[in-house]
C-alpha cells in the first residue's frame, strides 16, 4: 500500500511538500528556522509562554479533557463544551507540538505528553473518536448526520495535530491513534461503501498531510472522495461559509500538489481571483457576512458589520501557503503577507490572553449589550450578541476555535519564512531570522536576515553556505513596494527589482556574501474599487505591509465618524509624519496627519437636500496606529477607511 | 362590562379614534372617501379587481383555507402552508372587508362570505381557533409555546379582520367567532392566571380594536396586560425583528389613546425618534439587518443588503397613523406619506400580481440563485436565497404575509386621507378625492380634491358644508416643500404656510369657497448623514414626496455602478428635466440629467493607491425614475444613492 516515498519526520515543513510531484516549492522544517528578536519574536514567545498556558487552562476548566476522561471510562459526567469541542484540544497539541519543533521546552513538552495520554485512553477499539458521541446522550448519532455533526472534522484536526505531534518527538503514539481512526473511516465510507461528506472541511487537508506523513495512498484516494462530493471543481465563484470555503480550498490545493488533476486548480484560480477582485478586505479579511459566517455578494463589504472571522483569515494563510508552494507565484506570498500583519494579527491580543472572533475594519466601540428581541422567544430580553461583536477581545469564546487556530499559527510561522526549489532558497517573509537547512544536492546553507521589518524596509542578508556553490536566491520584492533596490556584497546589481515578484538572484555563493535589500516604504493612502459604496471617497492608510487605523484615544479631541483626513491629493501620503515609539503597543510605528471635522449640521435630520458645499475648515491633528494593534487599549471607536477631504497646501 | 360608548359600525375608521379620551383627532370611515381618477385610484382599483382575487387563488392552492375545512372536520389532509398561515387568510379576510367598505362589489362579497363561513365552522367549542394545532401533529402544542408558534398572533388577525368584515357588512357573525377566541385567551391568560405573551405582537392592537368596537373593557385591559409583558417602557432604543416592534409600538399607542398612560407616550416619542434619527432608509424602510429581520445600529443603513421588509412599512405606516391621531403633529403624516409612495408601494408590483418582501435600495439585478454552502448539510447545492433576495417580484412567498398585508393597507387607504377634531376637518394625504362626513356638530361636510399629486404640487379644494358655518380646514404642508402659497377664493392668503406643519384656515365656510395650494415642487438632492459611509459623497434624487432611482433598463449605455450624476453642487438639483408620460409605467414623470463615469482604471484590482485624481468626463445622459416603479421591467441594476461629480456648467 506504501505508493511513496516518506520524508523523514525531522525534515518536514508545517505542510509536508517535499515530495509533492506538483509543487515548485519544497516547505522546510519549522525547527530548521530560528526567528530572532524583532517584530515576530515576541508574540511567538507570548505564544509559547503565555497563549497556550492559559488556554491549557481554560480547556481544562470547560471541559473539553474531562470529556476524554469520561469516554475512557476514567471519571464519569457530561459532556462540556460547545459540539466538536474535541477540536480545540487538538489546535492546542498541534499548536504545542509546532512550538516543540522550534525548541525543547520541557513544561510544555510534560503538559502536552500528559494530554496525548488522555487523547490515546478515549479511542474506541474500532478507531472512532469523537467524545460527543462516545458517551452522553448523543451516542446514537454517531456517523448519522455528519453534515452538522463536525465528526470528520475533529478526525481531521486529530490528525493534524497527530502528524505535527510526530514531527515535534518523532513519536508515532498519537499518530498510530489517528491512523486508526483514518483507518476506521477510509473503511466505512467511500466509493463502494456508505457515502459520507463533512459539513465543515478540514479532513481532506489532513488526509493529504497522513498520506504525506504515511506513503499510504487510501489517505490521498479518501481525501480525493471527499472533496469530489463537495462538487468542488464546479464552483463558479466564492459563497458560502468563509472558514469551510478556506479549509476546502486548502484541501484541494494539498490534493492537486499529489495528483495534478488540471479541473481543481483551474478551479482554485477562479476562486481566488474572484477573492481578490471582490470579496477580501484591505486587511486580508474574507467572510464579510453575519448569516451563515459567510462571503457576500461581490463588493459587498462593510467595514463596521465585518465578520471577517480569525479562523477565516487563517484558512486563508493556509490556502494562499499552499498555491505559493505550488508555482512560486509572488501574489500567493504578498496575500499571505497582508493577512499576517493584518487581518490575522488582529484576532490576538498584544498580551496573547485575548481573542477577536469577529476583526471588523470600524467600530463604534461600545459594548454591545441592547435589549434584543429574541425572534422566537417570550419577550424582550437582554442578551449576549455573537461572540465578538464587540469591541472588546475575549479571553473565551462560546465557540472556541479562534484561539487555538491562532496558536498553532503563531507556533508554527518559522515554517513559513523560507522554501527551497530546484533552483535555490526562497524568502518569502522578512524578519530577524535564521535559515539551517540544505539544497537538494544535500550541502548545508544558512542564511541570516537581518531587518527593522516592517517598520523599515531594508533588510541584510547574510548567505552562508557549506561551500562556495552556484544557486538562486529568491527574494520577494512585495507589490506594496513601489521602488527596490538591491546591493551584493555592497555593490548595485543592475537588475530592478519589479514589484509583486520574486527577484532572483543567480551566482557562485560563497560564505559570507551579503545582500542588501531596500524597499521603499512610504505612506500610501489607498482606494478602494467604487462599487463597494462605503469606501467611496474614503482612503485607508498602509505603509509596508501594514495597514493604519485611527482610534479614538489617540485622538481624544475628535469622534471618529465625524473626521474627514486632510490630504493632498496631488500627492496622497505626503502628508504624514512618521514615529517609531518602541514603548507604544509593543512598539510600533505611529503616523500623524490632519484633519477636519464634518460640519456639525448632520446632527439630525437622517437626510436633508444638499447645501453649497460647507465643511468646517478648522484643522485637527490625527494619529494613526497599527489596524493590529487596535482594541489593546479598552473600547475605542475605530475606522480603517476614512473620508478625505482635499488640501492643496503643503502641510 | 361595558363600560364605553361604542361607535356605530357605519361610522368606524380603519382605526376607530372617535371615542379615544387621548386622541386629537377622529377617524373618518372608508365609506366616507371617494378616491377618484389619480394616483391612487387605479393602484386601489387593481387592487380590488386582481390582487384579492389572485391572493384567493393562492390561498386556496396552497392550503391555508383546506387547513379550516379540515379543522372543521369536513375535509381530511395535512396542514398546508407556514406556521401562523391562517393569519394570511385574515388579513385577506381584513382587505376584502375594507374594499367593501369602499362600495358593493358582488363578487368579492360573496367569496368573502363563504370562506367566513370556512372559518367560522373550523372554531372549537371553547373559542379556540388557530388551525396548525387544531388538527395533526402539533395538537399537542397548543398554546404550549406562545413565543414560536404564532397563536396570538393569529388571533390578533382573526380579530383585525372580524371588526373590518363587521364595519362592513354590521353583520357579527365573525365578530362573535373572534369575541368566542378573544374571550377565552382572556379567561386563560393574566394576571393570577396562566402568562403568556406573543412572540409576536399583533394581538395588542386587536384588543384595544375589539374594546373600541365592543366596550368591553376586559380586551382593553388585556392588551395592557400584554404590553406589559413586553417591558415595553423600558425601551431605550429600536432593536430587534422590525415588523414585531412596529407592530408592538402601533398596539402602544392605540393603548395609550384609551388610557393616556405618559410613559408609554415617552417611550414611543424617544423609539420614534431614534428611528428617525439614524435608523430609516429615504424611502421610510425600515429593519435593515437580515439576521433575525431587524433594526441595525444606529447608522447600519446598508442599500443593496437592505432587509426592509414591506410588512415592516405597513407597521411603520400604523405607527405613524396612530401618533398623527394623539396629537395631529404633521412629523407622523410626513412620515406616513414616504413610506407609502416609497418604502410600501415598491412592495407591489404596477399590475398587483406580484410582490417583494424586501425593498432594497440597490440592486445588481441578478437573480441570486447562488450555490450556497449548507453550513450545517451535507455539501455545497444550490439552494434559493431568503424570499425576496433577488430582484424580481414574487407572486407567492414561502412566508405569504406581506402580499395581503399589502392589499388590506391599498383597501384601507381611503380611511388615511382624513381625520375630524373639534376644530374642523384635517387634510392629511393629496390626490383626487371627495370626502362626505360630518363634524362633530352633526352638520355634513363634503369636500373636493383636484390635483395632480404628486406629479404637481397645484392641489384645488372645494369646500360644501351642508350650510354656512364656522370651523377650521387643516393643510398639511408637508416637510419637502420648501415653498408653498395658499389662495382662498382665487385671493391669496397672508398666512405663510410652513413647512412640516398644518395650515390652520378658519372661517364661516360657505358651500362653493375654494382652496387653491400650490406647493412648490423641485427636484431635491438629498444628502445623508455621513456616518451611513455608504451614502457619503452620494445623494437621492427626490421630487415632491417621491424618491427617485437609476435603473440599467433606462440608462443601457452605462453600468449604474460605474455612474457619478454630475450636479452643479452650488446649486443642486437644477441640472434635471422633468416630464410627465402617462404611457409609461402606469404614468410617471421621469427625469433626465447628466452623469460621469468612473475611471475604468478600477476594473481590478480591488483596492489601489490613490491616483492623482483622474475621472473620465466623458458625459452620458442619465433617467431616473420613481423608485415604487422599479422592477417591474425585468431584472435591472437599480441604486437610490448615487455618487455625484461636480459640475461648475449649467448644464
Amino acid at each position: 500500500m506504501n505508493r511513496k516515498e516518506v520524508i523523514d519526520w525531522q525534515e518536514a515543513g508545517v505542510v509536508s511538500t517535499g515530495k509533492s510531484p506538483f509543487c515548485k516549492l519544497r516547505s522546510v522544517p519549522i525547527r530548521a528556522v530560528k526567528i530572532k528578536s524583532g517584530f515576530w519574536q515576541p508574540r511567538i514567545e507570548i505564544n509559547k509562554s503565555q497563549s497556550l498556558m492559559d488556554m491549557f487552562d481554560l480547556l481544562q476548566e470547560r471541559g473539553a479533557i474531562d470529556n476524554f476522561r469520561i469516554a475512557a471510562g476514567k471519571k464519569k459526567g457530561k459532556h462540556g463544551g460547545f459540539l466538536g469541542s474535541d477540536s480545540d484540544l487538538y489546535k492546542w497539541i498541534e499548536a504545542v507540538a509546532f512550538a516543540l519543533q522550534s525548541e525543547n521546552i520541557p513544561k510544555l513538552s510534560k503538559i502536552l505528553e500528559k494530554t496525548v495520554d488522555e487523547v490515546i485512553e478515549a479511542q474506541q477499539n474500532d478507531g472512532y473518536l469523537v467524545t460527543d458521541f462516545i458517551f452522553g446522550k448523543r451516542v446514537k448519532e454517531r456517523l448519522q448526520d455528519l453534515g452538522r455533526n463536525h465528526e470528520f472534522y475533529c478526525a481531521g484536526h486529530l490528525i493534524q495535530a497527530a502528524v505535527a505531534h510526530y514531527r515535534a518527538t518523532g513519536s508515532s503514539r498519537l499518530l498510530d491513534v489517528a491512523r486508526h481512526f483514518a483507518d476506521y473511516l477510509v473503511a466505512t465510507f467511500g466509493p463502494g461503501r456508505r457515502q459520507g461528506h463533512s459539513g465543515h472541511p478540514e479532513l481532506e487537508m489532513a488526509m493529504v498531510e497522513l498520506y504525506r506523513t504515511t506513503g499510504d495512498t487510501r489517505y490521498l484516494d479518501f481525501a480525493g472522495y471527499l472533496l469530489a462530493g463537495l462538487n468542488f471543481a464546479f464552483l463558479k465563484y466564492l459563497s458560502g461559509h468563509a472558514v469551510r470555503v478556506a479549509y476546502m480550498c486548502s484541501g484541494v490545493a494539498d490534493y492537486y500538489a499529489e495528483t495534478g488533476d488540471k479541473k481543481m486548480l483551474e478551479t482554485l484560480k477562479r476562486l481566488w481571483e474572484d477573492m481578490t477582485s471582490s470579496k477580501i478586505y484591505i486587511t486580508g479579511g474574507i467572510g464579510s457576512r453575519y448569516e451563515g459566517e459567510t462571503f457576500g455578494e461581490p463588493f459587498e463589504l462593510p467595514n463596521m458589520r465585518a465578520y471577517t472571522e480569525t479562523c477565516a483569515a487563517i484558512g486563508n494563510i493556509f490556502w494562499n501557503w499552499r498555491m505559493l508552494q505550488l508555482n512560486g507565484k509572488t501574489c500567493f506570498a504578498d496575500l499571505m503577507e497582508t493577512i499576517l500583519y493584518n487581518g490575522f494579527l488582529s484576532g490576538v491580543s498584544l498580551d496573547g490572553l485575548k481573542y477577536f472572533y469577529r476583526n471588523p475594519l470600524a467600530s463604534s466601540g461600545i459594548m454591545v449589550h441592547q435589549p434584543y428581541y429574541e425572534p422566537d422567544g417570550m419577550k424582550y430580553s437582554y442578551k449576549e450578541p455573537p461572540s465578538g461583536s464587540t469591541a472588546a477581545r475575549q479571553r473565551w469564546h462560546g465557540c472556541y476555535c479562534c484561539p487555538p487556530n491562532a496558536a498553532r499559527m503563531l507556533a508554527s510561522l518559522p515554517g513559513y519564512f523560507y522554501s527551497i526549489s530546484d533552483e535555490g532558497v526562497w524568502i518569502h517573509l522578512y524578519d530577524n531570522s535564521q535559515l539551517d537547512w540544505h539544497l537538494d544536492n544535500g550541502k548545508k546553507i544558512s542564511l541570516i536576515q537581518q531587518t527593522h521589518y516592517p517598520w523599515e524596509g531594508t533588510v541584510d542578508i547574510t548567505v552562508l553556505p557549506e561551500e562556495e556553490m552556484e544557486f538562486s536566491l529568491f527574494l520577494r520584492i512585495p507589490n506594496w513596494c513601489r521602488q527596490a533596490s538591491i546591493y551584493l556584497n555592497g555593490i548595485r546589481v543592475s537588475q530592478i527589482p519589479s514589484p509583486g515578484s520574486y527577484l532572483k538572484l543567480k551566482r557562485r555563493w560563497e560564505k559570507g556574501d551579503t545582500v542588501h535589500l531596500e524597499m521603499e516604504m512610504p505612506v500610501v493612502l489607498f482606494e478602494c474599487d467604487p462599487q463597494v459604496r462605503e469606501n467611496l471617497s474614503s482612503v485607508a492608510i498602509q505603509r509596508g505591509p501594514l495597514v493604519y487605523c485611527l482610534e479614538s484615544i489617540d485622538n481624544p479631541d475628535v469622534s471618529i465618524p465625524d473626521l474627514q483626513l486632510l490630504i493632498n491629493s496631488q500627492n496622497p501620503g505626503q502628508n504624514f509624519t512618521l514615529e517609531f515609539r518602541s514603548d507604544f503597543l509593543g512598539g510600533v510605528s505611529i503616523l500623524r496627519g490632519k484633519g477636519v471635522l464634518f460640519s456639525t449640521h448632520w446632527k439630525r435630520p437622517l437626510y436633508q437636500p444638499m447645501k453649497k458645499q460647507s465643511v468646517s475648515t478648522k484643522e485637527v491633528q490625527v494619529t494613526a496606529i497599527p489596524y493590529y494593534a487596535w482594541a489593546n487599549r479598552g473600547a475605542s471607536q475605530m475606522e480603517v477607511w476614512l473620508p478625505w477631504h482635499a488640501s492643496t497646501k503643503t502641510l
